[in-house]
């Protein structure tokens, strides 16, 4: 190829050396989604940031907040992205802290018909660069994530409202996690097939037909971001990596109320690009003005050809109906369900339960809300309990574990919106009340809301528990739900998840049969499952490489993360056959 | 598990057999599809079937001729489907023959409320017996079918109207092949993710968290397969292997007038699931009474988790628009183009191209429709040849290879249906014709609609060559046109392929400027292309193991038969977790 052999060959050194540097870590990643067992490259704890840390080159502590300061007031300019100047873009600002710190700032407003010819442009170098060199150029923009984790810390913390140590947790290292989760899996199936193939079809006593076959893994077309506002980066990760490690251009359009860490992430995204020889445009950023709702036009474009979408039932379906120019992965709302039949940790149970209720304040697509329980009472192993006591001693486990207001700032983090703060203080309408939410004080932010979990009681054969079991209720309310048996429990959860879905289904027990009941129940109606979790791992977290994310079976979810369906669709192979004798032309 | 323990046993006995029986078998296609080289466990020549033949067991021809002819004007018999005998089942008989023979077979017409209850109740012991034994039991289907190559051969040839050699390759060995493709591919997805994992986190100076994990592939509900008249076993096994393998049950609504080789395909699969220890209800028929349109019906039903369609792209869009509580699986209509640049070969690829264009009277989903020639002539190895003279080569070249009423029957098969047969007796109005389509008497047959194909020339700048290249025109009837310069042709092609689709794109160049700009458009628009093709391979046949059949990333169709996409999704991953000191309960 004459015309691009010297692009081509100053990309081939620089891809040559991100290859070399991480082709260890995509290894490592490969055989961790082989095995399922416990690996992570991305250090938890905010002391390994910092210079003369583990992160080599990263920033400490102090370096990230200082780096965060400098972004507020400002505009946040990506250079060489096209668009914004012309007289259809422009500049939009609607971040609003759950903790009440001022933002400020702008971000760009591309004019979409200047930006997606330029980033449908830049498809045929990268995908000519094949998937070892798109995975290098993905782990690199993921390592100079990963030496910002204190700056995205403060950035994931003032947009979603969670607590700073979870910002840096679930918004760093485990959304890094779950991005070379998938570029691993992009990788592994984009070589499955081999570049070449010699195809020989013996003929019997005449020669053979022979042919030269290459297979070419091709980019469907320009894929579609569209972030949320809890988990920007941890949600956003999977479907960003998968869709740029398979060869397609990422267009980032951030929820209107969390835009910085996607910002950051693009603008990251676009230097290790342009740097390794390609084009800037494969990665933008598209950002909205109040109210505009963009994702609507966006996701109907003929160039946009797949789209990533975490958010509502009602917008998922709707780009499920229309976007169908696009392969669409959404994760929408759903119900999850907690049985609780018996348990030989009846301490241990009640401190899980309280985390995980408490934990973001139950603003995860993961967290607990329908609590059955028989209306007879359980056996545990501090004696028989009763309904009513299995209520009040979880109630007042979550009190315990909130009583302290620093220690309940910690894990609940802000209310991300006045709709999910509607939500829980008119909770009490719902039925009687186990445990009231209560708000804390943030010392250090005036402005947050922080509430406490509310727990509701509700008899499974009143209509007012079935409207109320059977709709999402995001944010810290649950339903403590009074049933007749635990086979009955395992009805309503088979019914709860045919009909609304669940992220996350959690079981106790210490029967074998009660056990095999519920977990029959989540194969059938294809849901994960957590059983007897009474320790420091908790229904609602998952852990890259090893656990998936939902199950793309249910109507939460029409996607899992990760595995082979998410990534396998996303690109396509373009065989070129030709007889045997006549090698590919050759300058 | 106590109750299903003595089934489980039996089921274990006969699945350890089948396992035995089919693994190295299944090993072999496991390879074949990493490698993509040569390879078919079915054999392709009429006497390699029959008693004392290199197939155990097979039916020889006179058997198989002798079976087809039992099965006509009579009953066909599903032993223990449900729903046929209530007030809403019944039967329905709708072949017609494209030779004119009597078929009169009639074929239960069930009531779908009565048998997908029944079709989802096998699924969790189907689910149970695990990827492996799910392989074994579709190869035993396969090799029961594969014994019955010469029945199925009369099957497909009298609904589809290939002629009989055809018929017996393309339904037979080739179709079989495309089902184990689908097998191993299905295998290979579903033991990717291990059985177990152990989860071991370290905590510092704590003691690690540590999990046990188990993952279990789900299928995701009844798997709904609507055949196509002209393929139905060669469109039809991907999907319906594809879906078994993986868990699903699978309901199979056959073309109206294309029912036989599909109801055959229940009837052994039943046979074999019987004998293996599952329900026989994993595999129906649903046949149709004339224009009854069950498919509309059946596609939307809750039950329905998969659809697999071949037809028209009015339908399959309409599948896609509405069956939304399924994954939607489409090879819909395309436009098909040829780019004539230059040959060192004139003959061969004259030759090459008259086969193409008669096949099956061009009623393939994969045969050239557009050939694209510079207005100025070729440069070829028998000298410049204009434009004028191209054509007329290539009309010369088609009749010489039909010259012989024989041969021309052999390979031309009958025309599918009345619309076909409209279709190219309305060419002229088309354009100039430059090879008029003439009928051929049938010696076997006189009710037999045979039709040699039409060129008909066009002028690519002018509107009605617009109209004629940018719709699927299906059957035989092929257009030259007339373009500008090769660059132009590559323009014309990518329009095509972006707008209309394409299963393949054909090309004669001898100028590397010229490959490259053609293969570029290829991967631009995601079509698979075949290059100089001047022997015995054709572009409108592609080999199982080794061929994608489609992109599935241009609008033709949104899968390729069969990659890991087709497979990827027909299942879930149920993960069930639980701490490690707990072993899963036991009776």
């Amino acid at each position: 190829m004459t015309t691009t052999a010297t692009t081509a060959g100053s990309t081939a050194l620089s891809a040559a050396r991100l290859t070399e540097k991480h082709r260890p870590t995509l290894d490592r990643a490969l055989e961790a989604i082989r095995s399922r067992e416990y690996w992570s490259p991305h250090p938890e704890h905010p002391k390994a940031y910092g210079e003369e840390s583990a992160v080599a080159g990263s920033l400490s502590a102090g370096q990230g907040q200082a780096a965060f300061d400098a972004l507020r007031g400002s505009r946040f300019e990506i250079e060489g992205q096209p668009g914004t100047a012309g007289p259809q873009g422009g500049w939009a600002s609607t971040e609003v802290s759950p903790y009440g710190l001022e933002m400020g700032i702008e971000y760009p407003r591309p004019d979409i018909d200047v930006l997606l010819p330029e980033m449908r442009k830049a498809m045929p170098a990268w995908r000519a660069a094949g998937p070892e060199v798109r995975a290098a150029v993905c782990l690199e923009i993921l390592a100079r994530i990963s030496a910002r984790t204190h700056e995205f810390a403060h950035a994931v913390m003032h947009t979603s409202g969670q607590a700073f140590m979870m910002a840096l947790q679930a918004g760093g290292p485990h959304a890094q996690d779950r991005g070379m989760e998938a570029v691993a899996y992009a990788y592994a199936e984009q070589v499955r097939t081999p570049e070449t193939a010699a195809w020989s079809k013996p003929q019997g006593k005449r020669d053979p037909l022979e042919l030269d076959k290459r297979f070419t893994a091709v980019g469907r077309g320009v894929s579609l971001l569209i972030g949320c506002n809890t988990f920007p980066t941890w949600n956003g990760y999977p479907g960003f990596f998968a869709s740029l490690a398979t060869g397609n251009p990422v267009l980032v359009k951030p929820h209107p109320r969390a835009v910085l860490p996607l910002a950051l992430t693009v603008r990251i995204a676009r230097e290790v690009l342009t740097e390794a020889g390609f084009e800037a445009n494969l990665v933008a950023l598209a950002a909205e003005r109040e109210g505009e709702g963009i994702a609507k036009d966006l996701a109907v474009r003929p160039e946009i050809r797949i789209v990533d979408y975490t958010g509502s039932t009602a917008f998922g379906d709707w780009l499920e109906a229309n976007a169908r120019q696009a392969r669409v992965f959404t994760e929408k709302a759903g119900v999850n369900t907690v049985i609780i039949d018996s348990t030989d940790d009846y301490k241990g149970m009640l401190g899980n339960l309280a985390f995980s209720l408490s934990l973001y304040s139950g603003q995860m697509c993961t967290t607990p809300q329908n609590l059955l329980i028989p209306r007879n009472g359980i056996s545990t192993d501090a004696g028989e309990k009763s309904y009513d006591e299995v209520v009040a001693d979880l109630a007042t486990a979550v009190g315990k574990l909130l009583g302290d207001d620093a220690r309940a700032n910690a894990i609940l983090g802000a209310i991300v919106s006045p709709q999910v703060r509607e939500r829980v203080e008119s909770a009490a309408s719902l039925g009687e009340v186990a445990l009231e939410s209560r708000p804390v004080e943030h010392p250090d932010f005036p402005g947050a809301t922080v509430r406490t979990p509310a727990v509701v009681n509700l008899e499974s054969a009143k209509p007012e528990a079935e409207a109320a079991c059977f709709s999402e209720c995001f944010g810290p309310v649950s339903f403590a739900v009074a049933v007749d048996s635990t086979a009955d429990a395992v009805a309503l959860l088979r019914r709860t998840v045919r009909e609304k879905g669940a992220m996350t289904v959690g079981a106790y027990t210490t029967s074998p049969a009660a056990e095999r009941l519920i977990e029959d129940a989540c194969m059938d109606e294809c849901a994960q499952l957590s059983l007897n979790l009474t320790g420091g791992v908790y229904v609602n977290q998952t852990a890259a490489f090893s656990d998936f994310h939902g199950s793309g079976g249910n109507p939460a979810a029409n996607a899992a993360l990760c595995d082979v369906a998410f990534v396998a669709d996303r690109f396509r192979t373009v065989e070129v056959r030709r007889p045997a004798e006549s090698a590919p032309a050759q300058d």
